[in-house]
């Protein structure tokens, strides 16, 4: 028997506000450090690691955090959820992304048909649509191959798929994989798609078309946009687009794309990117092959984030110390910060996820709740953020927990060595020395060079980037957000805060403004 | 006489405190709200203008900011800064950035010259140099003309100079002074490098070395890089370079660079757009001119900037607002939400702008705060945040004040009509559709789809994006972080914070660590 209650009924909440505060700096000194570094590790998928040596936690705050695992019923949530549950109370949908990489517990049946066959069925059909295209067996008009593939979509439409194909393009290129060069318009501005189709040779480029709905504003103005540039060319914008769309979408059955791909209302769109919304660019892009590797390492580490407990559960225990940071010690953001240029906009996805999904003050019964919910989320890549930002995280007058990435290899592999040591080497003992320099600190009777520490933060390890591991560290996150949203007891799939800002502007393209918003829309010309 | 003091000792801060705060949603409610959007504005430079109708200020607030601003000595110390005091306390140090764009106040000598006259002077030499690349009479050796320019450069010495190309470019393109695609390598991970030698033409390129101090270990080890790339090309990596350092650095002066370019100690790494940092690239890029005019759009807001008045000074009225939602309303971060594709990365720019200026924790004179400083700064263009992570903004349990910017007009002036009205209208109708969002919110019964409005934000508007609006902007967020950091009593040019990271890197790369240092660093295979 599940039970949906907020955060601060719980026994577990009183638990760890009791738990005394771990000091982090002396933690970290010395050899107990060195132990703590060994041990506070859990395994992850695809030889990843979530090292959280770094955390303010101890035996005693992390067994409030198993007691909190069990009272919030964290493991039979999950379940319910991957079972096909109704976890999305507002919009009263099932909650399904999971089922796109893989069977994780009994069949479940929606729309009469078994979704996991559906998901597999579009994942199939993409992959073979895209074996054609490669092939030249689906070509433009001359018959010529295509060789460019461009997103048209936006928010989850756009971020996920967009950050995985940074994070994968130099690796493919590096295995001979790579395909087809991707691009991606998402913004309504105009200057998106001008600049996009400027750089594009048009005659060659196939475009995804990707709104659930077939109604997303942006998405269908910028497909106009497209449809003119390729009319302008003499081009059949017919033969040069394909949708990913739900089947009930007035773009599912139409003539003006070569193959309509399929996803539904179960897969909300931040986390769509193992769907065929990520399926479709992604196999074009580097081949099916890579996308199922993709997929493959998401599965593996949803299957790990079955475990009921935390300590041996990365994803749920990553959630656990998220919240004790937001509701105990009172943290307001988190900074996101791969060692990896290739996660280059892997922040911005994340930013999505965990601010979209769990951004809210009401709980899933659309009750108000009184205690802090999802923390502010940014973030870059090291080592540039720290000739940026860092200076905050060290000496700020806020403390920002940090969640940092790492891999032993770089994907390319071309390399120099200087003063004795390589760049990937070099990259590394950055962000060890990092870890080090937040948590520890050090001081100086300089106050303006003192370093307080007790600045957490904790690290994933891997081998090296790339389909399967990135896989793993997206589901990763994706199930970190989920067993937060069920310790704050929200709806973390529905987003109805994006809204009313819909409303508003319809209405002032409409000119039906009074007030502020008529001053404003005058001040802009509209 | 400057009194230096910190910002609780003020009495304003006390009157700041004692004031009402101002219930937002009725504020902007109705005709009062037309009103505040009519009057609530101040000109800035090149047509911009920063309206704060929808900030959480009456005229009490705005009397209490009136008195801070004077009881801070605000404008005596801009004065003071730009007429050569040693603002930049901790390392004894002149802060000039303003004179690389105009003569504010007196002559200011330092290392035996008058610095204005030394940074014309550069910037005439570069402007020189760019003409003769583009008239091909500086080419390769092959005697072809230069047709990408790369900077090689990291924190301030990339993320301003990047921004300002990516605004900048389509503007460019359309306007004729296109000359030469530049890129950017940053990051130590080799994989940086390898990816933008592998897009470019690496014999008809011609890379600018960026580092004040010709040590920054990032910046030498990518020019290894490339000279290697350069070498197995059978190219003279000393026909390819030029380098932009202080005099007193090793580059200044080598015969490994067709020429050094300089800037000085009293510019700031996160200040030296408007240098030969951001000058080398841009006037290569586009042109001398288009250099010039952002340096006069800058240098016009500076001139505003002056002005002790805050109600007629947009700069400090925008700091001002920012101290008293920190100070007083205790908001923790802050989102940067530019309505234009072109100011992509103009927010990674102003996160380090501002968190590396004013994220401190004692005062100019090395003394602990007890005060909250500089906030978390992060952002995306709209409408894409939209679609993101503007739930939270809307529906979280913190607030988070904005900062939107938006154009009348787009850069390329592509447009397609969709319903009636254009992208470019659509995007200014969502600027101002999420303004009265956000302010007024709106009322529902289903609390799940309840916007409770109160939430800030002010608006930078403008009619186009060029060269002069764009230095405009850059200099408001220079001086509006240079004032906040008064107001606060911070030395906001130095950076004590990133140095502790340097040291234990170094360490770990010269394997003389212990404790929890040298498992992370076994860990990462260092």
């Amino acid at each position: 028997m599940i039970n949906w209650k907020n955060l601060d009924t719980l026994d577990a909440y009183q638990t760890m506000k009791n738990v005394k505060p771990v000091n982090l700096a002396e933690a970290m000194s010395g050899e107990n450090g060195a132990e703590r570094v060994k041990n506070y590790s859990v395994p992850m998928a695809e030889g990843l690691a979530y090292n959280y040596a770094a955390k303010a936690v101890d035996e005693d705050v992390l067994g409030a955090l198993v007691q909190l695992a069990d009272e919030a019923q964290l493991a039979d949530k999950f379940e319910a959820l991957y079972n096909g549950a109704v976890i999305n109370t507002g919009e009263k949908r099932l909650v399904l992304h999971h089922l796109t990489r893989g069977q994780l517990g009994t069949n479940v049946m929606a729309d009469g048909v078994n979704k996991r066959d559906f998901y597999v069925e579009q994942q199939e059909r993409i992959a073979a649509f895209a074996d054609k295209v490669h092939a030249g067996e689906i070509a433009n008009e001359a018959g010529e191959k295509f060789t460019t593939v461009v997103q048209i979509g936006i928010g989850g439409s756009d971020l996920g798929p967009r950050a995985m194909y940074i994070a994968l393009e130099n690796w493919a290129k590096k295995n001979g994989c790579f395909k087809m060069e991707a691009k991606f318009i998402s913004n309504v501005d105009p200057d998106d798609a001008s600049a996009v189709l400027a750089s594009i040779d048009v005659a060659h480029s196939l475009f995804i078309l990707v709104s659930k709905s077939g109604t997303t504003l942006e998405t269908l103005t910028n497909e106009s946009f497209v449809k003119d540039a390729l009319r302008k060319e003499g081009l059949d914008p017919a033969k040069h687009m394909i949708a990913v769309t739900s089947k009930t979408s007035p773009l599912a059955k139409s003539d003006d794309y070569i193959e309509a791909f399929y996803m539904d209302d179960y897969i909300g769109g931040r986390y769509s990117s193992t769907s065929a919304v990520g399926g479709a660019v992604l196999s074009l892009a580097f081949g099916p092959n890579v996308f199922a590797d993709f997929l493959k390492g998401a599965a593996a580490e949803d299957q790990l984030a079955k475990e009921a407990d935390p300590m041996k559960n990365p994803d749920m225990l990553d959630a656990l110390i998220g919240v004790y940071e937001r509701n105990v010690l009172g943290y307001g953001a988190t900074a996101v910060l791969p060692y990896s240029q290739a996660l280059s906009r892997f922040p911005a996805h994340l930013q999505q996820l965990d601010m979209e999904s769990n951004g809210k003050s009401v709980n899933r019964f659309g009750e108000p709740v009184s205690y802090p919910t999802g923390p502010v989320i940014f973030g870059e890549p090291g080592t540039n953020g720290q000739h940026s930002f860092y200076q905050l995280l060290h000496q700020g007058t806020d403390i920002t927990p940090l969640q940092f990435v790492g891999f032993r290899h770089s994907q390319i592999g071309n390399d120099v060595t200087i003063e004795g040591t390589t760049s990937q080497q070099k990259l590394c003992a950055n962000v060890a020395a990092q870890i080090v320099a937040f948590a520890c600190g050090k001081p100086d009777e300089n106050l303006n060079k003192n370093f307080k520490g007790g600045r957490p933060s904790s690290i994933i390890i891997g081998d090296e980037l790339n389909p399967a591991s990135l896989g793993a560290l997206l589901a990763h996150f994706e199930n970190k957000v989920m067993f937060q949203g069920f310790c704050w007891n929200l709806n973390s799939f529905d987003q109805e805060g994006v809204q009313l800002g819909k409303v508003l502007a319809k209405r002032v393209l409409a000119h039906d403004t009074d007030g502020a918003l008529k001053v404003y829309s005058d001040l802009l010309n509209i």
